[in-house]
């Protein structure tokens, strides 16, 4: 029986509700539409003959962020996640990267639904700024994601009319001829899902952000029967988080964390601030928790941290007495020696409630000598710096700080080797594809694999913009790429980072700009005036005046030069011409290579 | 018999060689020059009669790096390291930090001499930069680190004229009234000392940037008699190294690590490219003799890596068969299959070898499949994005890459936890100064001096800038600073944070410019032609249009307003007024603040 055969001869289990996408030609709730998907009218015994299934990551590969992958198989497409990701240090002013959707513009007839996975920006930052494109394509997820996406569309004013759907990990999704069930897994934010693809070219498995959390706060484990059942259900590929790859051993048990933050709110003399993810809504709980044990009142500082505490208690993943959270503007009047302060700004971030603290800059806290606080958090990539601005920051103002590296008061998300390893082990994978994070955490996934017993042709490293194929049980990396450029969110404008806007930005940052104006004739174009230099970021103060004259000098020399020799030439000719020649005074001079705009005036 | 009495009664040691620094009154090679010093004429029998000694820290206490510290007693002073750092993620196209010097400028005369404890450039670097207004005092370190100055100053062309006396560890240095001894101290770079600095209040020892390593390199081992016998010396203050306190245990081993690269230079099969420190004298002789042992032809790739193989050789610190280690230019040639390269780059510095080799631009060595690619390093805080892009890069083009966390081939240079412990153990000093890091880092050093019985009034925290004063076996910090600033090398120039140059590159570097041309009557001052928008960095293609009308259209309108309004207004009225409404312009439309220049031409 190939694998097309046993696609159609597979039922929908016992008792399982069946939800379904967008399509013109199947109703929500149909039981079993895909008998009557186009592509299956003509069986046939050999696979081959059927469309190959196209996978095809958009982004989540060449970066830690905008995760987002798209299943095509016939004239079906189904897209798994639409996250964003924080700019790269060079793309100066930009203020998210997202996804670049190029290859769905002629085939958004086509989408017959977007699934989420959980509740993460990298997952879902990406929908709001799509939204004008693809607004009418239904979004399914679970309750708390669905929950923090309406959050974000309501942001944008698109939440009335944005199709959101929330599913349960029991029920069964048919997106086209996709049809998708789901297992939990354990994470930094509850109700993540891995997620099981069945289509007519076999079982492809998708594990989300995982980890595997034998006491997890929520005491909700992940889904071991339904992620076991799988290795007797011949997956075809298993796309697997390689976040942690590098990194040995299992992740620590949110547990653990919990009774250390529980021994420090029991222990610990005066107030006690703790910054961590608003997201992690796990460790927000066993905080809350705590601190009603111990008799302390809580108090909430940070825009996202209120939100999402919000959002959470609304939906049913926080619980606590009415009134035991307390806004933190409320805490001014209280005064509380005692007060526990859960806050956002545990990476640094500029604007963000820690920060201003240790700035001595926010409205209601004033950190004083014996203030606690704890980093529940460990630095992103590139926010290392910031970090220690703020920790540094907080011990003048005489605070102690406790961050992971002087106890263990965070956890990773995603699992490590070992993790990744009991997941490899419970799936068995005919063939592994490496996601989340860039080649070389995916490498570290993919040797994982190959001491496990896969062979080296078995792993697919593949790029944003691959497409993999699989047809007749074959994975393979399509020579063809489709477009995946960086697609910047600057303001309220889009543009993507071929444009010369961040090379100008780039150049300004290094060295400033210095602007030559001319005054010249309209007609013999010779100049009326000496040349002025106004520049910005370029001179200091001490070094201004000799070295404006010089410039001013040699610029005039070189458009007279010019103009001498060849009369004719161009107010063209002339700009690029005393440009060179400012840029290489500049250099020579200073070594300094501003941006250099000559601007001649007529009159 | 008080300190003081103690001081003036103190001989110096039998055998030992002294040499003295600048000082009209006293020449070189003289027995007890101190005590013909002015302020031991008038000997007391208080203390507190005599002048205080002063100890400022121009640096070294607000980042890790610019290392810089003032003695000073009476009309005597003496620098201990000036070094440069740096600069931090805002100092938009600044290439170094440098202490600031404004407080030495009018005691040039007073300054007895420089001396160095190691050669790396967080101490030297400062030395070129100040060398103009410091030129003629004599400078002293130990061989190495004086073979290192010399090449900075070479670079300079100060090499020549420079006062540069290279001491052993053995001798005494006389500077003015201060009496200096040296201790040998484990470090990443060869040849680094600690120092025992006698003055007319006591004495105080400042251990340089050290670790003790019980098995290092080159295998001298620190100078464990002269440390420990401090211990009876009544030691008023240790000034000690914080830069690993918030690490616990013990720092690894140098061989350690040499027998874990031993182990993959034997059994790799390929060629081998090792990325580390260029100062790493002892790591590269290890690797050299591995690589020798295990017939591996070598060469070396990178400009700082050539310089210091090059001085460290000559002066004894490296030790080879002539010939052994080649010129990368040389490589191309042979195509050794079992070569080992090393090189610089493993901070992913932007124009370093090793970044050049991951972009598949290095003139001589192109990344192929299975090439092993070792990172003998650690990240320095910033540079982990750079760093991840680099091994990245890497494994696109095949390699194996192995860092620090797959297996132990760095180890520090400085001492962790119970490095800093044993030498508090070993030195027993009275107070404790915690240098080399930011406060968070040099609280977690002052923490281990509380476990280990000094109080909390007996560990000092200073600023940079902050004047430290003992005085009576007292010590003390005062309520004045001395000037103590950001001062910042830019190309050729020099210039201080303070300069709008650095916040003029910051807002260019977020949104651009927007540069409006304004022609007018130069009586009327009413427009004569529709002002033109120039801008950088600020619009993408896409939007151009639309948003340049607008801008043009509203400054026009705000220019005619304000004239109307007030027909005298100033050129510079008219200037501000219409960059504001260019401002508010662009921020409604776009979300974005470009640095606005408007620009008004008469004619």
């Amino acid at each position: 029986m190939n694998n097309l055969d046993k696609w159609l001869k597979n039922s929908v289990g016992e008792g399982k509700k069946i939800v379904s996408g967008n399509s013109p030609k199947r109703s929500f709730f149909k039981r079993r539409p895909h008998a009557k998907h186009p592509n299956h009218k003509k069986q046939a015994p050999h696979a081959s003959k059927h469309p190959s299934l196209r996978i095809i990551p958009l982004g989540g590969l060449e970066e830690v962020g905008k995760n987002m992958t798209v299943f095509e198989y016939g004239r079906d497409i189904f897209i798994l996640d639409m996250g964003f990701q924080f700019p790269e240090d060079d793309m100066l002013g930009v203020d998210y990267v997202i996804p670049d959707i190029s290859y769905l513009e002629d085939k958004i007839d086509r989408i017959r639904g977007i699934f989420i996975t959980h509740g993460h920006l990298d997952h879902t930052g990406g929908i709001p700024y799509f939204f004008p494109k693809l607004g009418n394509i239904p979004i399914f997820g679970t309750k708390l994601t669905m929950g923090l996406v309406r959050k974000r569309l309501e942001e944008f004013g698109y939440a009335k009319v944005a199709k959101l759907n929330t599913i349960d990990p029991d029920e069964t999704l048919r997106l086209g001829c996709f049809t998708l069930n789901f297992f939990r897994v354990n994470h930094s934010i509850p109700d993540g899902v891995g997620v099981i693809i069945d289509t007519p070219q076999g079982k492809v498995v998708h594990t989300g952000d995982f980890k595997f959390d034998f006491t997890p706060a929520d005491n909700k484990l992940a889904d071991f029967s339904k992620i076991a059942a799988l290795s007797g259900q011949n997956v075809i590929a298993l796309m697997s988080d390689s976040t942690n790859a590098l990194n040995p051993g299992h992740t620590v048990s949110e547990k653990s964390i919990g009774k250390t933050l529980d021994d420090i709110i029991k222990n610990t003399p005066g107030r006690i601030i703790i910054a961590s993810f608003s997201s992690l809504i796990g460790r927000i709980q066993q905080i809350v928790s705590s601190a009603i044990k111990h008799q302390r009142p809580i108090y909430v500082s940070g825009r996202s941290m209120v939100d999402n505490i919000e959002i959470a208690t609304k939906l049913g993943y926080l619980s606590y007495p009415k009134g035991t959270i307390r806004d933190i503007r409320k805490y001014k009047n209280h005064g509380d020696p005692n007060a526990l302060i859960l806050t956002t700004g545990s990476q640094g971030e500029a604007v963000s409630a820690l920060t201003r603290m240790a700035a001595a800059d926010h409205p209601h806290i004033k950190i004083k000598k014996n203030d606690t606080i704890v980093l529940s958090s460990s630095p992103i990539i590139g926010n290392e710096k910031a970090i220690t601005a703020t920790i540094n920051n907080l011990c003048y103002l005489g605070a102690n700080v406790i961050s992971n590296n002087i106890m263990d008061v965070h956890t990773s998300g995603h699992g490590k080797k070992e993790d990744l390893k009991l997941m490899l082990s419970l799936v068995k994978p005919k063939n592994l594809i490496p996601v989340h994070g860039l080649l070389y955490m995916r490498k570290a996934h993919g040797q994982l694999g190959i001491e496990m017993g896969l062979k080296e042709e078995n792993i697919i490293y593949a790029d944003n913009g691959s497409v993999i194929e699989i047809n007749n049980e074959k994975v393979k990396l399509k020579e063809e790429k489709v477009e995946s450029k960086y697609v910047i969110v600057d303001g309220l404008g889009i543009g993507d980072t071929s444009a010369t806007v961040i090379k100008e930005r780039q150049e300004m940052a290094e060295n400033g700009i210095a602007i030559v104006l001319f005054k010249a004739d309209k007609t013999t174009k010779k100049l009326i005036k000496t040349p002025m230099l106004i520049s910005r970021g370029f001179l200091y103060l001490k070094e201004t005046d000799k070295i404006e004259k010089e410039i001013v000098t040699e610029s005039k020399k070189a458009y007279e030069a010019l103009l001498e020799k060849d009369p004719k030439a161009s107010w063209d000719d002339l700009k690029k011409f005393v440009a060179g020649s400012i840029a290489r005074n500049a250099h020579k001079q200073l070594d300094r290579r501003p941006l250099v705009l000559p601007i001649i005036v007529t009159g």
